[in-house]
């Protein structure tokens, strides 16, 4: 179907974004060309709005249309404890549960042998600037409970020893609303280690 | 989060295609804000690419970015067969099999009670007109298996029998590399109704 270029071109590019096959892309595309007017008018205006304004914030590392990013920019936000999260959509997790007022501060990745991703491809340096040079009290480690994420946080509480800042990390255990019977065994044990009193 | 405008609204329409969720909206924006000089360049332009020169071919219903679409215009395809789809969707699945080299007519739909899709709700008139002024000796039925597709391929053989043209549908049966034991009764019974004698 050469003729079809148009559409074929940008069935391929649709199909390599995450979450997308070729099937789900020729659905998105026929969708979107009956609402021609409204829905792929609004998408191809939103498309270069991000494209034209959204970049990352040099300090934190959040994807943003301001520079530096909303957060950082905010003076309302706790100087003293800095999140340390592996990428932007884990900032974004951890805005929408409201949970955090204090800075971010993103790696971009893992420590990953597998992966060839050493401690240099990650924005560590920074960190320790930050950390040295602010008054940060808490670093706290909001990274995958994976083994390459437990493996990044163990070099970052060596790399931050000396700054005198408290290092946490997130909790494990079972998920709220979570049946025992479908939970892992390391996760059970986890949680079974780590047990809480329950205040009456 | 109402300075990250830009991006809130991008994730909002997004998430609107069928096959993409808030969660895969937020993946697909961030792996495009990670290739934004590749990817999303190239997807802007191509939406655009369609956006200007995409449209419904006026003979058979196909969407094309040239009027009337390459398969209404190539001289190589049958006049003599005319094979009706529901939706453009079901013209290229048929167009990927390459094994069908006649014309094509989408209906846009098929009659439905329940949704108040009428006969004047489809592209029908059309249809007829076809069939009468041309060479047409054969209507191929490539409609859903479906209550609905069944009602209207009976709704349209009924309105073409003044033609004189045959009216065929695709036969029903055991798809290819399908296990008899998962497949719905009513397959099972029309696969055995209409069994094949096997050629030695």
């Amino acid at each position: 179907m050469s003729d079809t270029h148009a559409i074929d071109s940008l069935v391929q590019i649709l199909s390599k974004l995450p979450a997308l096959g070729p099937r789900s892309a020729r659905r998105a595309v026929l969708y979107l060309l009956k609402k021609k007017t409204t829905h792929m008018a609004s998408l191809i205006e939103a498309l270069q709005d991000v494209y034209e304004h959204v970049q990352p914030c040099p300090i934190c590392g959040n994807m943003d249309s301001q520079s530096p990013c909303h957060i950082c920019a905010d003076p309302r936000r706790d100087d003293t404890q800095l999140c340390v999260v592996q990428d932007v959509s884990d900032l974004w997790a951890l805005e929408r549960a409201h949970i955090y007022k204090g800075r971010y501060h993103v790696l971009g990745g893992v420590l990953s042998a597998l992966d060839g991703i050493g401690p240099d491809e990650l924005n560590l340096s920074a960190l320790l600037g930050k950390v040295k040079e602010q008054k940060v009290k808490e670093v706290i480690l909001a990274l995958p409970a994976t083994l390459d994420g437990q493996t990044t946080a163990h070099y970052i509480a060596e790399l931050l020893s000396e700054t005198g800042a408290r290092v946490s990390g997130l909790s494990r255990g079972v998920p709220v609303g979570g049946e025992l019977d479908y939970l892992d065994d390391g996760t059970l044990q986890m949680a079974f280690k780590t047990r809480q009193t329950i205040q009456e």
